[in-house]
Parts: C-alpha cells; sequence; structure tokens
C-alpha cells in the first residue's frame, strides 16, 4: 500500500464515512429536516451504510480500515505494517473532521432552524438526557445515557471486540482476500448489528477516529447556542475502542490464527 | 453500446426507477394506502430498491446509468463516450416520465379519495411545509424543507457527490468489471444511505431525470387541485446532481484513476 | 427438470413462501402477538424475505418459480416447456394452501384470542377498510382500499409487471446462469420494493396462487367469526398477475432477447 | 473439523450471537438505552444480524451451527459427525452463557436503572403480558403470548423447521460448498424472516442453546427483582426446535437429497 493510496482511500472513506453517520444523526435530530424522529433502526441502518458506502469506495485503495481500532487491529495481527498505522490513523482523523464538516454544511439550513428554536425556549433543551452535552452534541459525537466511566468504557469494549472480530476472521471464510465487495457488504451489516444491540448504553462510537474528530469540528464550529463539547466524556470512545479492537486481535493470534 | 441497448435499457430502467419511486412516496403519502405514514425508513429503502430494481433491469443492457449525473460523471471519467451522452440522457428523461405516470395510474384511485379529501378541508393543505408546492407535488419531485437556493443546492451538490464518488470507484475493488449484481445491490444500498443521511433538507433528487422527468408528469396530469409544480425551485435538483457528479469525477481521475 | 423435482420445489417453497407471508399479516395484524402493530415496513420486508426463504430452498430444485405468473412468463420467454407449465402451477397451489394452513396453526391461540375479542366488540371489525371482506381475511389474501376493479388489475398488472421484467432479465446481467443465490437475494428485494412503493392500493398479490390459494384456504377454516372471503374480488389478484407477467414477458421477447 | 476448531468457533460464534441478541432486546427494552422501544423490526433485524456476525466469524472456523438444532439436522443428514455432536452442542451452551453474561455488562447500568424504576412501581410489571415470567427475563430467554404448551411447541417446530429446511438446502443452489459468505447473509436473511412472521406468538427461540443458555444466566445474575426465570415454560423452546430441526432433516432426506 503507497503512502498515497492510504491518504486518499482513509480520507475519502473516513470523510463519506461520518458525513453519511453524523447526516443521519442531523437527519433524524434537526427540526426542518424531512426525515426527522425516524427513529433508531435509521440510526442503525444510517451508520452501518455509511461504513458500506466509506468501505466500498476505499476498499480497493487502502483497504478501507477508516478507523483507529482497525487499524491497530490489523497490526497486531499482521494485516497492516506498524509503519504505516501513523499515516493511517491521521488520515482518518482528517477525513473524520471533513466529513463532519460537510454534514454541517449538508443540514446547515437545518441547523439553523434547530437552534433559533430551542433559544425561543424557556429551558434549555439537553442531549440524550445528559446535562453535560450540549444540544445538538448528539450529531457529532457520542454519550453515555447513564454516565458512568467505567461501565461505558466496558460497552465501547464490548462493541468494538464485535466490530474487530469480524473483520479479523474474514480471511479465514471465502469472502476472504482483501476485503471484497460481499466482505464490506457483510462488514456494514455487522456494524447495523453492532448499532441495534449494543448501541443503546453510549451510542456505539466503536471508532476513536469517528468520535474526536467530529467531536473537534463541534468545538470549532460557529453554531451559537451549541453548548459543551463534553470533553469529560472524550476520552472513552478513544480508548475504549483501542483496548476492544486490541482484546479482538489477542483473541484473534491465540485462537484463530 | 448499441443505440437501441441504451434506448431500450435506459428507458426501462429509469421508467422501473421513477415507478418504483414515485410509487413509495404515493404509498406514504396518499389516503386509502396501506402505507400510508410508513415513514422515512420505507421513503429511503424504497428508493433504494427503487434503484436496485431499475439497475438489475438495465445493468446488462445499458449499463444503468438511469442517471444524467451519472452518464455525465462517467464520460469525464472514460467510462462513457460523450458521443452517447446525448441519448443515455433522453432516454432517461423518456424512461422518467413513463414511470411517473404508470405510479399515478397505479395510485389512481388513491390520488382520487386523496384530493377529494383536500377539496373537503377548510385551509389548503400545502407539501413539505412548503407553501410554494402543491399538495402531492412531493409525489413526483423534491422540495426543500428550508427554502433557500445556496444551501439546496449544497445539499444535492453533496448527495450526489457520494452517490457518484461510490460508483465510479467500484472499478477498484473485487465487484469490478462492469456493473455486475453485486454492484448493483450495493450501489442501491449507497443510495438507501443517502437517503437516510442527506435526504433530510432537500429530499435527495440527486438525479435531474428523477426530479424534473415527473415535475413535467405532474404539470401535465389532470388532477384537480393538484396546485404549483414549484418551477422555482426544479432548476436546482438539476444543477447540483450534475455539479456534484462532476465534482465526484473530477476527484476520481485526479485521486483514484 | 423431472417432474418430481418441479413437484418438490415448488410445493416447499411456495409452502414458504406463504406460511411466511401469511404469517408476517398475522404478526401483524392479530391479538397477542408481539409484532402487532410493526407496521408496513415490516409486511414489505416479511414478504421479501418469505420469497427469499421459498426461493432459496427450491431454486436449486425447481427453479423457484412459486408463481404462476412467473411460470407463464417464463414458458412464454423460453425459460420453461409449457408442458410443465400445469404441474407447476398444481404445484405452486397445493403448496400456498398448505403454507397458510401452517400459518393458521403458528397462530392458532392469536386466531382465537384475536377472534374472541372482535366478538366482544359492539360493532363488527372490517380487515382494509373493506365491509366486504371478513376481519382476518387479509391475513391469507389481498384486499383493495379502493373498490375499484379496473383501477385494482391495473395496480396488480403494473405490480406484477415489475415482477417478471426483473426476473426475466437477470440472466442479462452476471448473476445469470440459472437463479442462483445472488438472484435470489436480489429478486427478494425487488419484491420488498414493489411492497413499499406499489403495495398501498391492493395488498400487492402479484402471484394467483399465493391470493387464491390462501383465500380457500380462509373458506374452509374453522375460525368462528371469519365472515366472507370475498369471493367478487378473488379473480383481479389472479387475472391481474397473470397479465402483468405476460405483457413483461412480451416486452422481454421484443426488446432484450 | 478438528475438536479445537469446534471449540473456538462454537463458543466464540454463538457468544457473538448470544450477546447481539440478547442485546438487542436489552436496547429494546430498558430504560436509559437510546433504542428503547424501537419496536419489532428492530429485533426481527437485530437477532438476524446477531446471527450474521456469529456465523460470519465461525463458518471457517466450526462450519456456524451455533444451534443444537442445526448440529443435530445436519447429523440427521450426513453433514456432520455424530461423534461430534455433543462437543458442538456443549460448546454453543457455554458461548450462549458468556453471551448473555456479556449482554448484562453491556446494559450494566441500564439494567441497574430499569430495576430500580421498576421497583419504585406500585404493581410488579410483568414481561409479555405474562404473569409466570420475571420483568427482563425476555431479554434473555423466550416466552408465549398465549401459554399453551402444545401450541407453543406447535409454533416453536414450524419455525425451526423452515430455519433448517433453508439452511440443509443450500448445498444445491450456487452457495453451497461449504457455508461461505453469501450463504451466511441468506441464513442470516431468513431469520430475519422467521423472526417477522413466526416471532409473533413465542418469540421464536428456534435454537435450544439461545434459550436455555441465556436462562440459566438469568437464573444466576444477582440482579435484584429479577423475579421468575419460568422454568416451567423452558422445556419447550428446547423440545421444540429439536423437533422442529429433525423434521425439516428426514424431510430433506426423503425428497430433497
Amino acid at each position: 500500500m503507497s503512502n498515497t493510496d492510504i491518504i486518499v482511500g482513509e480520507v475519502v472513506g473516513t470523510a463519506l464515512l461520518i458525513l453519511l453517520g453524523a447526516g443521519v444523526c442531523a437527519a433524524v435530530t434537526l427540526k426542518k429536516s424531512k426525515a426527522q424522529n425516524a427513529g433508531w433502526l435509521a440510526i442503525a441502518f444510517g451508520w452501518g451504510f455509511a461504513v458500506l458506502t466509506g468501505a466500498y469506495v476505499s476498499a480497493g485503495v487502502s483497504g478501507a480500515h477508516l478507523n483507529p481500532a482497525v487499524t491497530i487491529g490489523l497490526a497486531i495481527t499482521g494485516g497492516t505494517e506498524w509503519s504505516q498505522v501513523p499515516l493511517y490513523i491521521a488520515s482518518q482523523f482528517v477525513g473524520a473532521m471533513i466529513g463532519a464538516a460537510l454534514a454541517w454544511v449538508a443540514y446547515y439550513g437545518q441547523f439553523q432552524a434547530h437552534m433559533a428554536d430551542l433559544a425561543n425556549q424557556p429551558e434549555p433543551a439537553e442531549t440524550e438526557g445528559d446535562a453535560k452535552a450540549g444540544p445538538v452534541l448528539g450529531i457529532f459525537s457520542t454519550g453515555p445515557e447513564v454516565r458512568k466511566p467505567v461501565l461505558n468504557l466496558l460497552t465501547e469494549i464490548i462493541g468494538t471486540f464485535v466490530l474487530l472480530i469480524a473483520i479479523l476472521t474474514q480471511g479465514l471464510n471465502d469472502s476472504g482476500k482483501g476485503l471484497g465487495a460481499l466482505g464490506v457488504l457483510i462488514t456494514a451489516l455487522v456494524v447495523v448489528s453492532i448499532g441495534l444491540s449494543l448501541g443503546g448504553p453510549t451510542g456505539y462510537a466503536i471508532n476513536p477516529a469517528r468520535d474526536l474528530g467530529p467531536r473537534i469540528v463541534h468545538a470549532l464550529l460557529p453554531l451559537k447556542g451549541k453548548g459543551s463539547s463534553d470533553w469529560g466524556y472524550a476520552w472513552i470512545p478513544v480508548i475504549g475502542p483501542l483496548v476492544g479492537g486490541s482484546l479482538a486481535a489477542l483473541l484473534y493470534n491465540v485462537a484463530f490464527a
């Protein structure tokens, strides 16, 4: 994999992932969106097909990691060279921030309408029943329903473990030989599965770039009334996925390789 | 690709796309439809699987463009000859108009019941919270939730960019070699993704023929009380997709080819 | 194709199709079902995946017609011998009746609870806003929302045309060579598409065996308070699909073959 | 298949299946879950994609049985050696219990919040309209809406018959040759189908390990107010699937082999 391939594939692929992922959160959350209140199924399929789109575009270029936990998991199992890990991760963060900014552009009118509406409400609305996060932070980053760091960390570890064990073992069945189109599709549906099944407590970051990149964009955006970027929580969706992905890679090395 | 293949594939394929796409909008919108109020997930899967059906039927015949933005994007990247572009686009418009008319026939009884009901209401109902569009225009064509041309154009540009970058890069992974059945399926799911994630602001035309063809049919149909065809908005879902598709093709030529 | 293969594949495949299809209607309709009121998306995916299951089981045995309109369409285009058509259709009807009876068995407790509840209501409940059909007929057979034979026929013709043109053209792209697993999957999703997009007016029979077989079972079942089997409508979901499928086959012969 | 492969594949695969399956039930049921009340479609897709994930990971290792009814069905049809059946089943039960425990960990905060809320209610809440089961048992195990053992058994027999006939016949079409990725995907969608269509009466265990393993975990968990594990019902989702799977295997041997 050339450095250019890594940069092109991971920047474009992760930008698509976050544009579409933040996009579905915006679509379901914001006023003046045709999809407002479309519900959790829309979120789970929306993020899963965001993975599908980003991975389909980048699979033949960079191998479609799109996630530092995937890159590190593949490095642990020998699927990626450790020397390329920093470039992968840097490209993923750049892509994630571009994607979050594009989602903001695509929903600019909705953000304006939503914030204007909030400004007229007597009490401040809070995102996800969580007083420490601004009212639209949930479009950019994840947050817990029950704020307990150890539990939140465990949930992110378990979710990312599932993602990585599915990715790492796909060479063992006939969709193997690199990440083919069918492997991309099934991986995307595994992400739908994680969303439906393990997304309830923390919103399933399962990807440090997916959470931290857009959180930085949230902090930078000139969005009146946006409130806190909830930096106190920001380490959990970074550390949890890295731990969960590494555990899956270790299990793979011990039991599957 | 022979001229006959282009005409057959694009007319039939685009007619299926619009019949099923306008059909799901009618199904969810109109009174006396079993699917009334089925919600945004039904819209997003309905349009995605409309693409699946139209593209599956035409992939082996005309390559399943079904969209002038796809044809022009492929011409820019060398996947289609510029000399065939006019025939592709003309066939797509003819197909789109046939499809819209067939959706009207399939839901004729529902349109009658719906318009009769509207006529009995004291105040005129408006489609999509938008006073400039007739009450059932949303079945045929898209419209904005927040009417701001520059923003609406940006949203359509971004949505079509996503569609085209996914289509253009599919030769880079193993579903390549023309648009195989698996490529058709994944492209359809990318359209579901765009619908879920980027459809909220403008209803995701992402295809000039999909929007303008049915809008013309709306203007021509003998439907009492149909109201405005909202011609003031009509240029946005034409220009936006062409710009977004071309930008994706340029990025492809620069970074992926 | 041997006669035994036809009988085994079509009886078992169509029984699975109708067991799962009538099953999802029972699941969504009846009291004491965990899926009650799951909505139109459940119906559309339920019937589509019923096709998937029935066709996946029978594809390698009988070619997975499961529908007289498919058998006749394939006979017109040369994909099936005319001499085998009667055995295909007879097997499909036998399978459809077995499937409907099994759905009744699987939901026996729910039918009992539902009918007992209806018996206690002051006014008779009607299925699908249609006074001519018994209250649970919609679990077995289709019925119109607006009862106008010509319109209902047109809707069924259009829906079946879409199904058949998708089936007939699949040999033209790379999922061809008999009905492979990917072709089965995409055909099932085309059925989801037809359900979402064209199911609103009549409930999309698009298959004479799917509608008439279970209607006969409805007429025979010892179900207290079941009411009319609506025989006045029964010809439409037989004739409409046969006409629509034949038109698709003729178009295929003229334009695609 | 080596004993190690069976243990690794079945323990990990069944653990993933139950983690994600119990997970979606927790997600939809518990307070302080972002997916609360996401509905039956979420349940059906959640369990289907749980099968997808578990089977995708284990297909190349142990053949992805994940279900004693599948193992016995394959033994009857000659796809698995009888001597390996006990190890398969033991591994499945171990995996199922691990998965249920992990789902409890992932939703620990939600369980706490939910039980605390129930403790404050004047009357005890019951799961699934069924006074014999504790309030969160439905997250772990299935239960009937109408409690009649013969009917419940019949429903489980029919559901598992559908699952097994789909699995056993997949060698007959072109997705054959072991359980390839496409076969895994379609089998998962068959499980979605069974959930949508046959899950209404009993919650579709269709797998003894899926039901009994988590029920044991429910009995062991230190969860205040958890109530009865409903042992009176526990034999039905064990015996029903074994009978239904065996009947499908016998039909396969007689008619399809």
